[in-house]
């Protein structure tokens, strides 16, 4: 199990639980951070490049997350992030679809002043189909073990 | 005022209206999507690398997608993203605060094969103090003026 960023290695794999997205969680997201009518109105979004009602790309973000938190890939610690590199939206996300997250370790860093190192995950969601719909590759940080002195 | 790809210019400038961080709302976006204890538990965000309590980023990115969309940044085209590059967390943002937007664009490139473009913006979040806490650059698509033929 991974517990510091000593044991992180790099090609080291991550999976999630899943998650049903719903009509009226995507249209709640969307009333609230992202009011577009590809989002919010199945009519406008038929119309529309997307071709039908779609979660915002924020709420997959959101939601992808939550499953990223739930799968604890760095054991104990938190996750905490400076930021992300290579946010995709692949494919849209539709009402009643699955979601569920691959990750894979990319790059591990150490930090030469700090007890700690920074770790970059690239993470996909698929849908219920196999299809990618997301991806993502947040830089995470991660304590060092203590050293016994 | 832009309303079309043809009509957007590199070094172009946008800014948004605030948006008000309040701890109820900081508590809710993470008990549904990033249930951690820097963004739920005033205690254990003091002992924090954050010192404080703080908005998940992803909470963050979300109320910028906000008001960047009611900045109407393309006129009447909302707003559609293919991903976005650079998002990075540049400091935390607390309850109260108040955050606002400055964008840029950086890069214009029309697409070959359909009458549209993409467009590159630059955003910068900042708070009441004037401190860059979050930017993003997301990777818009924006239709041609139809040609008169």
């Amino acid at each position: 199990m991974i517990e510091w960023f000593d044991d992180v290695r790099v090609g080291m794999r991550f999976t999630t639980a899943e998650k049903l997205v719903t009509r009226e969680d995507i249209k709640r997201f969307a009333t609230e951070f992202d009011p577009q009518p590809y989002h919010l109105d199945e009519a406008a979004a038929e119309q529309s490049m997307l071709k039908g009602l779609a979660a915002s790309g924020w709420h997959t973000a959101a939601m992808s997350m939550r499953l990223a938190v739930d799968a604890h890939p760095f054991g104990p610690h938190p996750l905490l992030g400076l930021g992300v590199d290579e946010l995709r939206c692949l494919a849209p996300v539709r009402p009643g679809d699955l979601i569920r997250l691959e990750g894979e370790v990319t790059e591990v860093t150490p930090s030469k002043t700090r007890p700690q190192g920074t770790v970059k995950v690239k993470w996909t969601a698929y849908n219920q189909d196999g299809m990618a719909v997301y991806t993502f590759t947040p830089i995470g940080i991660v304590p060092r073990r203590a050293k016994v002195v």
